[in-house]
């Protein structure tokens, strides 16, 4: 019963089925290869567009690695005041930007308002050499609450941002669960919708360590850039091919979307199972992977005593994640032990 | 016929077999698993001493956080002026240290000298404010010209170093081919000469993305900021075992040494027959797996229309690089296509 | 009628006087004089300790190299959102700092109220390797709306700040006007409460670009490392003496209290007038030489026609802004303007 | 007698009066003033173009700046290795370009060779993703060595940095030290010559502090991302009228020439004496006003015991400066001393 986070699950065997077809032979190095060349290609295809794809291994990597590429020097990056970016990149992006601030929004489950996005933007004007003018607008799909925005959000930020000369970053750690959960096609959610840049997570969705920085069109120009930077930063990886090869794996037969529906179907009926105990209470809507219940006293020391790996969040809610390989069983077990 | 690089061979068979083996249920994220934790004992055993590790998966990410942790603030790096970390990394060492220096030192074959590295240091004082303190000394081992330093020219040159207060760093991204080289113990070839921090490179030596930094004893404290500054720079990932994993095949049976050895018997069956023909002369002595070597522009015609695959380097000769799965039939087929 | 701010206004005499004086032949470059000697003493009187010099010829400046000097690497900053150095300084903070954050924090009239430090410090944990850990609290005083902190309100705060091991930062741009605002000494207002290191700024205050960044005993052991950073950003200037000059001069007699204690009671004269006004309402107490204040579209274009120097500020007020050498005719021209 | 150096001067009396003449009544701010307008306009007049000029308070400063808004990021300044940016700045350019790399040059009398700077150009190349591309060409008039360049020689290594798309920098602290003894315009030396960013020193003959930054046309489209990075760098004073005052004192009347004209014949003068000296040597051609002469034991020994002050060089000879105060007599009573 671990539903401590995505990042705890093994790879689904899949991935390790593509690094065995990718270990064959010699292979140009540093990203150059034909594994990397395929899954470019097939990402074109799956998003509906010209793209360039830069792949690391950590989220954490490709979001810094994206907002360097997109801001301006000495900038602002405005996101939410829950952002991964903010909370929990021990300040990648200021390291990788050399110093950009990040400027924390307000707004309830985790999104961005569209009127504190308005506001911000009065605030910092673009041509004040007093004070640092912002650059790139971010936002997680799904996001830190387990939240998504609905295309026409994502729609109406962009174009706010793109109205001040921002560029727009999403960081889709899970952005297969988001896409699932809102039946739009990975276009829709994302260049269609105004984001220049998308960080699409494979790892915590059945990878062992793929991530892929893609630069939609508006922004392909700055791929050279972001080589250098990806270079710079250590993560151009010599035998890129196994980078690749899990995305080529992930991707084949829409896998990716298949686990996710998963885990988003297990996390749904493990939060109707623990919303429906007396005395608990959602803390956020369920809309991908991940539950934030309020839960009684009683009910924690149940779980716990059972052996539920979970973790007590900030803001008093305990956070289930479940993952591809979670189980159906798991979570009859999880809420059979919080039953009493 | 491939001698490009090391970088382009595929991962050995038990490389894969480990990331399987790896690859069974729930595990702790960012470095906290089982995994990690028997490599790190195991290494350990192999060094004879307490050290730390950190896992990544560049050679490039093991040197600049390796450096970045034992630099202080705004300081100076010596190494060699042919040295990775000065040519080959895009600044990455200035990048994580955030403005470092490198001072470039000159020396034959690609080796630091005992005399140019104390000219340097009297040049250079660690006490005046207007001029930049020398806080590291970085070797390679094998070093960028294929060569080793005896371990008595690394226990000079650390001694040297300490005496001033600098850190020894040794890229070791080819150790293993140095170690069945020179025949000596690990722990004879690091710490025992003086190295404080070792960058092991397991990823041109059969696996596809593993290389660890060792902290020795002498800097084993500061393994908790360089955890930092691989969290910031985005190298601590979720599943890391996937990494650690590797290290395990690798490690298990000493096929890293096996490996390193039959490599370096490949460099030297091809570098005994480029330098016997006519017109031909090693550029520097062959002690590893790699060989340079001047070459009659004829013979670097018929290898190139043989489609043999290797370097012109930027001194005039052509490097060779045999990698753990180069064959003895491959070095013979290369040699018949040179020799007429 | 020049209110715009205390930035345009001239230098009093004694300033340049004191540049003459200092003028008379060779002297030690980089700080190392005797006026720079002979100010840190004066300094060390006024304050009542042994305390570090660092002189500087910008407010930005001072507070970059303080908070570098205090701030760990890759450490976060608290401050109000108001603050100039989250506001007004281009990202100063970051630059000198590497990438540290800076967490802005609410707060009426631009203070930082306790109860949102309690709440910041425990979102934000020490150990955590994934967010970046606070290391400074940085207060203004007089603020950034021209309000002060009392005493026992900066000794609140520095107290919560020090228990989780911060160092407490006080930007005194207007220092001298909030001490005589308060009554209180030099030394109450600052290391008594609790704070590590002081930027006392005078050339708001008189003089010509006079800055200092003064280390309390807590932290003078950082002198070496703010004098190589100090150095490193260029502001280790070559003939040091003329801007310690200038603090001899604004220091000796009291000059620096008595010119406060002019703009101050300017400031309260304008602010009793423009308040009285009807529709007009003060937007912060006034307890320096900053008013802002809410006037009516009528009187707003009174004073415009009339010439009167003054900004409209971002919250909807108009400030103005009493220089040491604004007098009281000026202020009962600009009333009297207003008036109809 | 103190030839230690012109920075132990004290400021020329036309220096102060210009500071008494600019402090009269309100100015903008922030080098929006009048003083800073007209001292440009005279700037453009002297260099016979239309450049663009921030002020600084010190040679560092204004070196650091014009570095970072030349360089490209992540990319490479070339220098000769006893450049002031290599050895006397703290890594002031690689903390405000954020870590370009400094490549040091070698080339006697602190010169650059045309020959190094093609064989540096060759090794590294403009597009090559693991090196650091070049990307600003750095040379000092007056060099280190007290040298000058030769107009054709700045001429010829400009064309070669500009066929490599590299900007050219001029440190010119003694810029007029350089100009009088080259008997040519400011814009034959400058910009005629291929200089792109020339770093004009006030300080070191004859003012307080007082640097500038000039941007010539091919560069002067970057005014405002310097004055982002001036403003961010703690280096755009809020009363910037006395910086440019000092200038607007420098300037008028060539009183910039006269002083140059003075030292370098005192300097003249100083060594014609200590190298008739029995074994006695100049160590360089002194051709500005530093003098670098190497000097038999006794000599020292007498002037050390006369109270001469002058610095014992890392090369093994002695350094004497001639500031723009230093008198006939003064050299006289050296000589004196010197001579037994």
């Amino acid at each position: 019963m671990n539903f401590l986070s995505d990042t705890t699950a093994p790879a689904h065997p899949a991935i390790l089925k593509a690094l065995g077809q990718a270990n064959e032979g010699f292979a140009a190095s540093y990203g150059n290869d034909e594994v990397c060349e395929r899954v470019t290609e097939r990402l074109r295809e799956i998003f509906e567009t010209d793209l360039e794809v830069l792949f690391t291994t950590s989220g954490t990597a490709s979001n810094a690695l994206a907002l360097s590429a997109l801001a301006q020097a000495d900038s602002m990056i405005l996101c939410h005041e829950e952002a991964h970016i903010q909370r929990d990149e021990r300040g990648a992006p200021e390291f990788f930007t050399r110093g950009a601030k990040l400027l924390p929004l307000h707004g309830k489950h985790a999104r961005l308002r569209l009127d504190g996005l308005h506001k911000a933007l009065a605030e910092w004007p673009a041509d004040f050499v007093h004070s640092t003018p912002p650059s790139v607008l971010s936002l997680s799909q799904l996001n830190e609450a387990g939240c998504t925005y609905a295309v026409n959000d994502v729609r109406a930020l962009a174009l706010a941002a793109h109205e001040r000369g921002l560029f727009v970053h999403m960081d889709g750690a899970r952005f297969a669960n988001a896409l699932v959960t809102l039946d739009v096609s990975p276009a829709e959610m994302s260049w269609k919708a105004g984001v220049d840049a998308l960080c699409l997570g494979a790892t915590k969705n059945g990878a062992m360590m793929a991530e892929a920085v893609i630069l939609f069109p508006s922004v392909k120009d700055r791929l050279g850039e972001l080589k250098a930077r990806q270079k710079r930063a250590g993560h151009m990886l010599p035998k890129m091919r196994f980078v690749a090869a899990q995305f080529e794996g992930w991707l084949a037969n829409d896998l990716w979307l298949e686990l996710a529906r998963k885990a988003n179907a297990n996390a749904r009926r493990l939060s109707e199972g623990l919303s429906a105990l007396e005395g608990a209470s959602l803390a956020h809507p369920v809309e991908g992977n991940e539950v934030f219940v309020h839960l009684p006293e009683p009910v924690i020391a149940r779980l716990r005593e059972a052996g539920a790996g979970f973790y007590a969040w900030p803001d008093g809610s305990a956070r289930f994640v479940a993952s591809w390989c979670t189980t159906e069983d798991e979570v009859e077990t999880l809420l059979a032990a919080a039953r009493v």
